[in-house]
C-alpha cells in the first residue's frame, strides 16, 4: 500500500501521522532523539546538522507553544528558521496554499512545519512537493499531532524501558484529543500489551474499543495497577457545555488527585501534554509532585523534534554520534 | 546631477529606484546575483559576507512575502536580521520616523530595508543617514519597488541573454503597478529594443508612450511575436470597481490563456510578480505550464536581494567568487 | 539581609532593580560594558560568549524598542533568541505565568528577559527558577527598569568620569518614571555628591527628598551649574490631564530649550531615555544639538545589556578581553 510518509525504500520522507509508521521508523526516531537529549545538557546546545538549511514554520492557526518548540529544535540544529503566520498574509490576497508553498520552495525552503485547523492540510502539501522537500505535521484539526504522540512515547520509554510489560491509562477527553489516537497506535506498535482509556461516554469516540484499548468510566478501576497515567487536556470550550455538568464536577470524578493516583502502581508516572488546567483535569499537588514527568515531556519534545528534522534531512542516529560543533 | 543612490565616485550607496541607475550599476547587480544563484543550490546555503552586520527590516505596512525574501537573503549572507513592524510600535508613541531610524543606527544597524505606503519614505531616510548606512526601498506607494524590477530583468537575461534582440510585452494594470515603470526603464537601459504595454485605457497612465513603449489595447496584436510576456497582478480592489466591468470580463479580454500565448513566439517565457489571481489575469494551465518562469523569478529574487546587500556592504561580483563558508 | 539578586557569595544572579546592587556589582557591570563598546565598532560585531545559550524575551506588555535592544545584545553575544508575546499566547488558555516559565526552562532557556506591567512579576519568576537560570527585569509597572538606569549611569561615567565631583539634575515626571528612582540610587552609590530633581509638585512622589535629592520647581535655579541634565519622558496620557494644564504650558515651564540649558555648565550633557516628545519635554534644537548624548545612550544601552547577560552567564570583564570571533 502506498504510504506518503515513506520513500520507496522505506525511509521517512514526511511526518504526517503516527499511524502508518512502521515499528522500525518509530524506533529510529526514538533512538535518534536519545542522542539529542545529551545536546541540550551541553554548555553549547548546538549541532551543525542543519546548517545552511531553511526550516519554514507555516502556521495557518496560531500556536505559540508548538511553534516555539519547533523553532528551538531547528535552531539547535543550526538551521535558519522562517516563521509565517499565513492567516494574516498572502491568503488574504487570494493566493492558494499551494502557491504559497511553491513560492517558499522557490526560495529554497527545505523543511515545512505545518499547522492548519483542517485535517489533511499537511498531507495536501506533502503530496505536492518535490522529493527533496520534507513536511512535518504540527497539528491538523483533531486528526493528528504526531510529534506530541512521539514525545509521549519517548518519555514513557525513558522512564519505563520494558515496554512489553506496561499498563498505560489515558484519561479524559479522548474524543477531541489530537494525540490520543496517535499514542494508542504508537504504544501498541511498540509492544505495550495493555492500553486503557478512562472517560465519560460523552468524551469517547464511538467504537473506541476497536483501537485495541480497554474502556473504563471509573478512575478507581481504570487506574488500578497502571504504570503510566496520561492525562489529557480538557478544552475550555468543553467545560460547562452540553457534554459535561461543570468543571468542578469533572474534577471530582475524573480529575487526578493523589488519592486517585494511589490506585496506580507506587512508581507510576503522571503525564500531561500541557497547557494544564490545574484543578480541572489535574490537581496542583499531583502536577508538581514527584511522580509527575510533565516538564521532562517538554524537554524530550525538543529532542524528538530535532530527531525528526535530522532524520528527514538525511541524518540518523548512527551519523549523529560525535557531531558536536 | 546629484543622484542620492550613488557615491561621488559612482558606486551604489542606496537602492531606491531603478530609475537613475546607470547601465554599469545595473550590470554589476545582475552579474553579482549570478554568483549567488549557485549558493542556493549548495548543500550549505550560506556565505559569510555579512557576518556580524545587522539588517533591519522596517515595515510601515505589512508584507509577509517581501519581508520574507529579504530576511532569507540576509540570513544566507550570515547577517543578523531585525524585523520591525513600525505601525504597532514607537510611531504610536509619537516618535518620528527619523527618530526611530536614528535609534536603530545608534544600535549599529548597517542596512535598512524600508517599506512604506508613502512615496518617498525610503528617500527621506536615505537622505538622513550617515555615509556608512545603506537603505533599500522595498516598496513605497505605487512609486517604486526596485528589487522586483531587477529580479524580473535578471530572469529575462537568464532565459533570453541576447537582450538587444528582444521584444517584451507588459500586460495589465500598468497604472497601479509598483514595478512596471522600473521594468520599462531597466529594459531600455539594458538595450532591449522593443517594449510593449497591453492594457485597457483605464489601467494605463497618461502619456505612457513617452516612456518609450508601444501601446496596445488588444492581446492578439500586442503579443504577436514577443519573446517575453510579463503579466501584472490585478489588485482585488480594482475588480468590479468603476474601472473594470468584472473579473470575468477582464479575464476574457486580457487574461493570459494558452490560446492568447500562442500569438507570441513559440519559446516565449511567461512571468508574473505574484501573488497570482488564477483565472483573473492568468489561466492556471499557463501559470503552471512549461513556458512559465514564475517560480524561477522567486528563486532569482533571493539572489538579486543578496547581490544588492552584498554590493552595499562592499562586496561585488569579483570578491564573492569562492566565498563558501 | 537576603538579596534575591545576588548569590550567597555576592555574585550577580538576577538583575531585578538597581536598588540592592552593591557598588562592586554596579562597577563590574559598567566595566564589562566598557569592553563591549568596542565590539559594536568592529567590522564583525559578534562575540561567541553566549553561543548555544537561549535567551527568552517574555513580554507580557508590548515594547518593540526595549525588546529590540535585548534581541540585538543577545545576538551580538551569539545567543539564540526567542521572542514571546505572552498576552496573545498560553495565558489566554488559562496557563499561569509560572507554568509558562517552567515550560520554557524545560526547553532549556538560560536567561529570561521579562517585561510585565505588574510590579514584581520579574521578582516572582526569579524566586521560582533554579540556580542556573537568570532573570533580567525589562520593566515592571512603574517600579523598575534597571538596564535603563544602568545605561544612563554608564553614559554619564563615559562623558564625566569624575563622578565624585558631579552635579546631576533629573527633570520632569519623576512620579511615573520607571527609571528615576533607579538612577538616583545608582548615582549616589557611585559617589555623585549632588542629585537634583526639577518638576512640578504634581509630578513628584511624596517625600522625594528622603531619597537624598534636592528638590526644585524652577528650571533656572535647578539647572544652575549642573554637569548633567537628564530629561524624563512625559507620557501622553499625562498631558492635558488633571495633573498638568497642557503640553504647551508644560513646555514653557519645564521643556528644555537652549535658553534654559545655558543655566547649566557650558559643557553640560543632555540625556533622554526616548522616545522623545519633541516640543513637549525637549526642544528639537537641544535634542539634536552638540550637548545632546541621547543617541550615544542608545548605543551604550546595547553594551550594558550585553554586559549584564555576559556576567549572568558567567563571563566578567576580565574573561572577555580578546574574545573576538
Amino acid at each position: 500500500m502506498y504510504n506518503p510518509q515513506l520513500t520507496s525504500d522505506g525511509q521517512l520522507r514526511h511526518l504526517l501521522s503516527v499511524e502508518g509508521l512502521p515499528k522500525k521508523i518509530l524506533s529510529q526516531i526514538l533512538d535518534t532523539a536519545e542522542s539529542f537529549v545529551g545536546v541540550a545538557e551541553r554548555e553549547v546546545k548546538k549541532v551543525p546538522l542543519l546548517r545552511g538549511k531553511t526550516v519554514c514554520n507555516i502556521f495557518f492557526e496560531n500556536s505559540t507553544r508548538t511553534r516555539t518548540t519547533f523553532e528551538i529544535a531547528a535552531k539547535r540544529l543550526s538551521a535558519d528558521v522562517l516563521n509565517l503566520n499565513v492567516n494574516t498574509s498572502s491568503q488574504a490576497k487570494g493566493e492558494t496554499i499551494l502557491d504559497t508553498v511553491d513560492n517558499l520552495i522557490a526560495m529554497h525552503a527545505d523543511i515545512f512545519v505545518v499547522r492548519h485547523k483542517q485535517s489533511g492540510a499537511a498531507h495536501l502539501i506533502a503530496q505536492h512537493v518535490a522529493p527533496h522537500i520534507h513536511v512535518i505535521n504540527a497539528g491538523d484539526g483533531r486528526h493528528a499531532h504526531p510529534t506530541q504522540g512521539l514525545l509521549d512515547v519517548f518519555t514513557i520509554r525513558r522512564y519505563k524501558p520494558e515496554m512489553h510489560n506496561l499498563r498505560v491509562a489515558i484519561v479524559g477527553d479522548v474524543l477531541h484529543s489530537r494525540v490520543a489516537r496517535s499514542e494508542i497506535h504508537a504504544l501498541t506498535t511498540l509492544g505495550v500489551p495493555e492500553v486503557r482509556v478512562i472517560a465519560p461516554k460523552t468524551l469517547l469516540p464511538e467504537h473506541v474499543e476497536k483501537l485495541g484499548v480497554q474502556v473504563f468510566h471509573n478512575m478507581k478501576a481504570g487506574l488500578k495497577d497502571v504504570d503510566v497515567v496520561m492525562m489529557l487536556r480538557l478544552q475550555n470550550e468543553r467545560m460547562n457545555g452540553a457534554m459535561l455538568p461543570s468543571a468542578q464536577e469533572y474534577f471530582k470524578t475524573y480529575g487526578l488527585t493523589q488519592e486517585k493516583l494511589d490506585y496506580a502502581k507506587p512508581d507510576a508516572i503522571v503525564m500531561h501534554p500541557g497547557p494544564m488546567n490545574r484543578g480541572v483535569e489535574i490537581d496542583s499537588a499531583v502536577a508538581d509532585g514527584n511522580q509527575s514527568v510533565i516538564l521532562p515531556q517538554v524537554t524530550y519534545g525538543i529532542a524528538v523534534r530535532m530527531a525528526v528534522m535530522a532524520i528527514l534531512a538525511g541524518n540518523s542516529a548512527s551519523s549523529i554520534a560525535g557531531n558536536g560543533s
